[in-house]
Order: C-alpha cells, then structure tokens, then sequence
C-alpha cells in the first residue's frame, strides 16, 4: 500500500538521513522524498509503499530525535490534503510530485489549493499530464485551466487523449477557448473529433468511441490479426466487420482469431448475435441496456445500418455514476449540473442550484400556513392539538418518501413500468395498511401519554393511520404518472411529494379532528 | 428493434395468415407467432423485428378484418406484461418462448405471474437457462424455484455458470437445498467454488473470477497464445503471469502477446505496473477504485502476494447499482436487503423494512409535541404562530437534505474526507447564508400577507434564517462526523437529519418568538 508521510522536526543536519533509516528499517520502501527547511524547522515529506498501517509508520517516525510532528495518511483523499497543505508551503515541488501521481490522484490535491496557487501551477504541467487531468477535472477546473494555458498546450493535450474525450472536454471549454484550441488540432483529429460533436453529450454517440479495429468482411482472419499487431487501439480484446458499404455485419474476439485457419474469410468467422444502439439513444438507457443483458460492448449504428463506433462498459460505469448523483440530487432538491466538483463549485452556483428549489417547497408547503389559520380558532380552544401537527405530516412524509423511492428505483431498472400500476396500488395498499396499523396504536399510546386525554389520542391515531395511507398512494403514484407522461421519476419524488403529502395530511387531521370533536 | 404484438380478433379460418401478410407487407420480421382460440375469440402473439414504431405496427393491424383489439409494445418491459398476460392465458406456450427471449427478459415476465402459475414453469426449463435465470433473480424468485426443481437439476443449472456466480447463487439458496444440491456437483467444480464461498459476499473475493489465463513467468508467448485456442476463459484479453510460487508477477495483453516473438519469455514480456485489491476488500471500495483510475479489470492477490482472481469492470458495474439502491433506500428510511425485485417481495418484508424507521422516526419527531405542548400557553393566545410551524421546520428540513446530500455525494464520491471539514464549513456558511437572507424577505413578504402582522412577520423571517442555517450546518456535519467515525455517512442523513432539523428548528422558532414578543 501506498502512503504518504508529512514530518515536522528541528532543522539540523542528518534528520533527513535518520528518518530515512527509520523508515527502511521497518521495511518500507521510500518512493520519493522531499524536504526544505524555514527559521529553523524542517520539513519532510515522503511517499512510501509500506504493507502495514498509518499508525506504524507513525510510531516508528516519532521515535526519531528532534521529531515535532509526523501525520501519515494511506495514499487517497485524505492524503490529498497532506500533499495540498506541502504545496502551500513548498509549490516548487509539483512538478516533481505528479510523476508520482495519477492525475485523479492529483486533481485530488488540485481542488483543496488555493485558486492563484493553482493558476501557477496549470502552465508548469505537461501537455500529456494536463491532457489526463482535462479528462477527470469538473467544469471549475477546466475553465480555470482554459484561463492559465495557451491555445497551442491546451490542443496538445487534447490531441493526447482518445477522440470522445476530445470532444467531451471541447464541449467544456467556453466558446473562444475552443475556437482558438481547434487552430492548433491537426485536421485528421479534427475530422473524428467533428463526427463525434455532431452527438449530444448524454447519446450513445457522445460517449462512443470510434478507435476500435474495423475489417471489412471479404478480409481475412491474418488480416484482422496484422492490424491488431500494428495498430494501438481502445478496444482491442474485439473486431468489427463491416460490408462494403460500411453496415455492420458482426464482430469476432481476438481470442476466436487465434482459434480459426489464418486465411479464413471474416465474413464466416463474424458472429451476428449482437445487439447495437442508435447514436441518439439516451446514453443512460444504453447503459443499463448493457447491465442487464451483461455486455462488455455495445456497436453503434445509425439509422441505415452503418457502423459508427463501440460503447465499452467502462464507459457506462462513468455513466451509472453521473446519472447516481443526478438523481440523488434531485430527490434532495438540487438543480443537477455537468461535472462539478463540491469543493471546487462556486458559492453562487451552489446557491443557484438550491434556491429555486427551496422557494418552490416553500410556496407549496405555504397552503399548510393557510390550512391552519382557517382553523385557528379550534386551536385557541384546543391548542393541544397544534402539538401533533409535526409529528403526523412528519410521519405521512415519511411513509411518502419510502413508497416513492421503492416505485422511483424499480421503474429506474425497469422493475416495475406505469402497466403495472395495479399491481403497484395493491401491493402499496397491503403494506401501508399494515404500517398505518402498527403506528396508529403506537400514536395512541404516545399521544395519551402526552395530552391524557382519550378523544385526541383517538384523533391522533386515526389521521396518522389515514395520512400514512394517503402519503403512500401519493408517494407511489407520483412517478408512476411521472413515467407514463416520459418525465423522469425522480423530478416528482423526494422533497416535492414530502410537501404534497404535508398539506394533504394536515387537511386529513383537522378534517378528523373537526368531525370527533363536533361528535 | 423487437416488438411484441398481442391480437385478438374474431376466430375464423386464415386470421393468422391475414395477419401475417399484413406484417410482413409492413417490411417487419415475424421472430415468432402463436395462436390459440377460446369461445369465438383468437388471441395471436406476434415476436417481431421491425425499423418503425409501435403505433404503425398498431395501425397496420387495425386494418386486418375481424381484429378486435391490438395491443403492440416494444421489447422491454412494458411488453413483458403483455407476455405475461398471454402466458396466463396459455401456459403452454412458456417453453417455447424462452427460446426467443433473454433470461433477463423471461425473468420480467415471470414476476408479473401470479405465483402458482411460476411454480408449474421452473420444472419445466432447460438446466442450462435455468442457470442463467437464477444468476439474474431475486432472492424470492430463488427460494420459489428451490422448492419446486429437484436439487439434480439445480445442481445442473449451476454447473453451467462461472463460479463466482455459483458460489453467489449457493449462498442465497436455503441451507437445506444447499447441502442437498451441493451433492450433485463434480468435486472439481465444487473445489473452486468452496476456494470462492471463503469470501463474504459483499468483498472484492466475493465477486473475483478466477476463470482467467495464468501462465508462469517461464513459459512462453507461444504457449499463452496456445492455451487461448484451446480454452475458454471469461476473461479472455489479458493473460497473468505468476512466479513458481503462485506470486503475480504482472500481465500481458493478448493484443501485446501478438506483438511479441512466439518463444519470447512471459517474464519479459510482462507488464508490471498494476494495482491490485486484498480478497476481504469492499467491493464498493474496489469498484470506486476502478472507475476512478479507468481499470476495466483489477487483480485479487492475498497477503502474501499469491494471485487469486480477477475482477472485471462489467462485475463492478452491477456492484454500483446495488450500492445506489442501498444508498437510496436508507436516505429514503427503508432497510437494505440483499437482492430482491418490488414485484416479487413479500408485504411482510417491505413492512418489515420500512417499520422500524418510520418508529424510530416517529420517537424522535415526538420531541416536537413535547416541545409545542411547551408552548401551549403561548399559541393559545397567538394562534398564528401554530400557522407557521410546518413551514419554518420544513423550509428548515429542506435545505438539511440539500447540504447533506451534497456532502454524503462528495465523500461517496471520494471528492471530501473529514479532513475537509473546515473547507466544508467556510463553503456552507457561505451558501447558507445567501439562502437564508433570500428565504427570509420571502418570507417576511409572505408572512404579513397571511398575519396582517408586522411583529409576527418578522419572527418568521428571522426564524426562518436562523432555521436555515442551523439545518444546514447540522445537514453538512452529520455525515462528515459518520465518515470520521467509518460509518456509511448515508446513515445519518436523509428522515434522520429532517427529523434532527424539526426538533431543533421548532425550538428556535418559540425561542425568537418569545423572545421578540416579550421585548
């Protein structure tokens, strides 16, 4: 495992020297080291690869004399923050340090810099790396970077990477930044690059590749063999075969070349079981398309059968993950965005993201408002029943948010689909009924125990069996209206149900506590 | 793209033949037809391949004379339920149809059956499909066909699958199936399947192939590309070289292999430069890892260094899906279980998962009651105040779910540790605060249109910044104290910090109220 070592100690000579015995003595392997001293005090930072735990390394560094301080992390996020808080103090070391990185790895430290000490940093990276960190960095970064570095750098680093990755930053850059960049990107790029910008970011065809090794089917298996031993490609465990007019006809593995007659045709060798998307095809469909039916890859072909390119499941794993945050964003009212970053988003883009959503909840949970000062009055007399108001939409809420996320993600993975709504309500019915039985005779009881008084227990324990009824039918419906109207589910779910099933509840309360008392 | 047509029409010599023309004049692909007659009625279903939309294939069978009723759906599963529609009608016709359908997508129509009818169709697939259905189904579905195929056949099934899955699919059977099934397989397979079950599921060893090409350093090119002619491996592009030892000494991509002369060493040949994961490792650390580092396969080597299995992208991908319905799940207050489907889970279970949260909810919503029954003397008097109660504490439970939401992505996402809880704070202040101004004067504005009251007013726009503000420091802080303390941050967000957020936001409402109105 891989860790990384932040020493404090009095500067003098041979304290490098002797935490470097230190750390060999225990078995570590010293990756790369640094250090620099100020009035005084020196400071040291290593990267070891060490196959025990933080806190030994830790041990053995505070045994060292004139040692002040030692903070060990396994390398990671956390060890991020080491390395950010070195740079601080010591930013000549970077370009040493990210021959030791990954650039996820450095990115990592990029985001926890202070902004000008970044802007430094993005014109001291080679084209090749800064091409790596383009390829990982949000939205925040890759302006910032677009500030700092000249056109003719930024094209090299584009040129480094595959050509979706290519187009997928292009679309990041602001408009005058990718007019000048694509100045400085040989034509030939270019040309794959335009394909693939024809497609939007989230279809098949944005997040498809085109580097993939394509035979036609009159070619022969040694044929298909010599290409694989020339050329690098991106996916290169399979071929694709095409006709003549460039539809697909099959594909074949490398692994089943090896086991055919070298002057095989490719056309007997192709098999034909494959299924393909469209370019336009919303790229999260694909995806969870290729989990169900287990597809490493999937061939895109448009509209008249032609072969365009591949999708490869590393691919999708991105997608599942940007698609993830989406949603959880949306159920927690966040207007989702492109790439961005927490630590890296600006204050006024967070606020953005929040506020319309708050004002929106605000102004539908307002009826609640209205709901009770219509009945004021009754709360004058019996104020106690003010006192349950939280706790009975609070739980209705509760029972919505729970129906809805179960209905939400089934219909996500196609589970579930708006024809089986009957079977939805049913099932719904049968276990809410059971959940508005168990905690009404839970409410009965708590609320005795607060108001000793059997007539608003009573009216306690029946709204919270109705509100738990009417916020699950809510919360179980919403998305399944949602999705037979092609919206996403996920825009009816979360903090918009909570706030539906609060007013419904409140009215079912006061219209039951209206009827018992007027009994 | 495949279509599912249902038809039912008056039942009448050439009905099918008329229809058949209709749709092959169309320019579709009939995959598979059936039909069956019942009391004057023909009910026709229809498999097909067709370039154009549901609604034409619609339209053109509307056309065919005596056709009562069209009902055509795309592949997918929405035509499952027209599938499952037809079987119940004709279960007959069941064997068939899987011929013509991915497991995946037999298993979409088997939970819309009702349950007696499934436990007639289990004995009646073929071992190898079977196989391939259990890898894909719930665990209900799973205990269904136990009960109903002979443990023979079961063991059969299993056979036919890669061990990692068998070993999966064993340990959800019940104990007394598994002993009995466990029997039937050859000691061989059993061999790597036991080697697989050391690990728990939920680990990197859990889910690891260990149907890969491993050759020794020694060895040559020539006789890894031989033993990928002569053997089928899952993971079939790369090969692992392993010292005498069994130690992992790298890999090869096949495409290098062909690169290489024939009698060059493995040993030299291999590529070294790759990370490798510990068999108890979390299966969701590891999948993070490889998506964050772009590996679409990473290597399983014990503590000694010995090379185990492999793990592949398309493993982890499922693997990210599990975690986000867990995730989501408890930020919606329901229990995590292990595979299950909505439309097959037992009501006694859902119950079971939902119940304990919404109590445990409820007991700590209850402190509100307590909290306003402590100001009843005051609502008695000002009635209005009660008016703003689900609003302040909703507003207040919103903005919670917001920040929390964020932080809880970010450190899933590895973009935050603890470590980052001061640059977390500063951001959150920050975005908070412009919140709370901007939902106070809105408030404010608000407030007085109902109340005709300046002081009122100002209480709630005052309580509702602070509420705002205190709910998303509390939202921001809960799960960066869950991740310092390793636990899942997802724990403590969600119901819990709404309900954390109404208590405390109904306790700052009544003291600035109080406090306001007793100046």
């Amino acid at each position: 495992m891989r860790f990384i070592a932040y020493i404090e100690g009095k500067d003098r000579p041979g304290l490098l020297r002797d935490v470097t015995i230190a750390l060999t003595d225990l078995g570590s392997n010293i990756v790369f080291s640094v250090g620099f001293s100020s009035e005084g005090t020196s400071y040291l930072l290593f990267i070891l690869q060490y196959e025990g735990s933080a806190s030994e390394l830790e041990d053995i560094l505070n045994t060292v004399k004139d040692i002040e301080s030692v903070d060990v992390e396994e390398a990671g996020p956390e060890a991020a923050d080491l390395l950010a808080k070195y740079i601080e103090e010591f930013p000549a070391i970077t370009k040493e340090l990210t021959k030791y990185l990954h650039p996820s790895e450095f990115l990592d430290i990029l985001v926890r810099l202070d902004e000008p000490l970044r802007h430094t940093i993005y014109p001291s990276l080679g084209s090749k790396y800064l091409g790596q960190l383009l390829r990982v960095a949000p939205q925040e970064i890759i302006e910032e970077v677009c500030r700092y570095v000249h056109p003719k750098v930024l094209a090299q680093a584009l040129v480094s990477l595959n050509p979706d990755e290519q187009a997928d930053i292009l679309q990041l850059f602001p408009k005058g930044v990718r007019r000048a960049v694509i100045q400085y990107i040989p034509p030939e790029v270019l040309e794959s690059v335009r394909s693939l910008l024809k497609y939007p970011p989230e279809s098949a065809g944005g997040i498809m590749t085109s580097n993939v090794p394509v035979l036609h089917e009159e070619q022969k298996v040694s044929d298909a063999l010599e290409l694989l031993r020339k050329r690098h490609f991106e996916v290169f465990d399979v071929i694709y075969i095409v006709s003549k007019e460039g539809k697909l006809v099959g594909y074949a593995y490398v692994a089943d070349l090896l086991k055919e007659k070298p002057n095989s045709r490719l056309s007997k060798v192709a098999r034909r079981d494959y299924v393909a998307v469209d370019p336009f095809d919303d790229r999260e469909v694909v995806a969870r398309l290729m989990i169900k039916y287990d597809l490493t890859r999937i061939p895109v072909v448009d509209v008249d059968g032609k072969f365009l390119g591949v999708i490869t499941i590393d691919d999708v794993a991105d997608v599942i993950i940007a698609e993830e945050s989406e949603d959880l964003f949306m159920l927690s009212g966040i207007s989702k965005v492109g790439r961005s970053r927490y630590l890296t988003a600006r204050v006024k883009d967070l606020f953005k993201r929040r506020f319309l959503w708050l004002l929106l909840i605000y102004l539908i949970e307002s009826f609640t408002a209205r709901i009770i000062q219509g009945y004021s009055g009754l709360i004058s007399r019996v104020a106690i029943l003010a006192a349950f108001i939280p706790l009975i939409i609070g739980t209705g809420g509760n029972a919505g948010a729970q129906a809805s996320a179960l209905i939400t993600r089934a219909l996500a993975l196609g589970e579930v689909t708006a024809r089986d709504v009957l079977r939805v309500v049913v099932k719904e019915l049968l276990t809410c009924g059971l959940l508005a039985l168990g905690m009404a005779s839970i409410g009965f009881i708590f609320a005795f125990s607060i108001s000793f008084n059997v007539v608003i227990s009573i009216i306690v324990a029946i709204a919270l069996a109705s509100v738990i009824v009417i916020a699950d039918i809510i919360g179980a419906l919403l998305p399944l209206i949602a999705s037979s109207l092609d919206l996403d589910p996920a825009v009816l779910s979360g903090p918009l149900i909570t706030t539906v099933v609060d007013v419904a509840g409140l009215f079912t309360y006061f219209l039951i506590a209206t009827t018992i008392l007027t009994i």
